[in-house]
């Protein structure tokens, strides 16, 4: 989780996510629905085209240079689940006055999903029903703890 | 989102509450864990219980003064669903050498369980099938667009 925060964390990422995971592709588009400044924005964007979250692929207006969109890659798209989760949490904590802002609909059925646990067998599973349990490969402590003799 | 990110998103926020999940709850815990500030951690842990995401417990110890443990409320503990999210991310496309660091797994059933999106009939849904559609809540731009008039 922290590689994932080391990509994802910074200010504006997420923001810059969400949009575009609603559609938008050019920087003037995030400029203006962000409200963010152009330097800091560019290097996000470019961070993100680093880590594979998303690419760039030319476009050019008439009487306009070549510019360029920045598209999602499938790892970024992928990241719909996080900032779903994101946005659920906060709907329900930190709500506000009018509602949700976004909802997420399944494309085929038009229904609408949110994010939950599911085992192997597709039946969900309840968050207070979910042990976290370290494996080997989890960074050694001074005095070793089971996640699960505290939180079991 | 935005406000999800305002309570979340600073520094070190989301490794406290990793640690949170796993049963840490005393202060020199998430010190010697984290290898975090005591000032930094203190803050931290201030604005988690000021935004209803952890409670303070006073303990004594024989010999010392009261300290206080630092516990997950249901809102804190419903973070895992944000948390598993990101990890999964992080273990599929930024993977480490030894592999997932930790694993979830109900309670009841011991199986291993992933984050999705589920829809209302509990059937889950593939992130590739999910449009997030604005609400009538969602902040107005200066050129109005429906997301799905691009994503969809």
């Amino acid at each position: 989780m922290t590689r994932s925060l080391g990509v994802l964390g910074e200010d504006w990422t997420f923001l810059i996510l969400r949009e575009a995971l609603t559609g938008t592709t050019r920087f003037a588009e995030f400029r203006s629905a962000l409200g963010i400044a152009a330097d800091v924005l560019s290097r996000r964007l470019s961070m993100l085209v680093k880590y594979g979250v998303m690419y760039q692929e030319p476009y050019r207006e008439p009487g306009s240079r070549t510019r360029y969109e920045y598209h999602l890659t499938d790892a970024g798209r992928e990241l719909e689940v996080v900032l779903g989760a994101l946005q659920q949490w906060g709907d329900k904590h930190l709500p506000w006055p009018d509602g949700p802002t976004v909802q997420r609909r399944a494309r085929r059925t038009d229904r609408q999903v949110h994010v939950a646990f599911v085992d192997d067998l597709g039946y969900e599973v309840p968050w207070a029903d979910v042990a976290t349990v370290r494996t080997d490969a989890y960074p050694e402590e001074e005095t070793p703890k089971q996640a699960d003799e505290v939180a079991g």
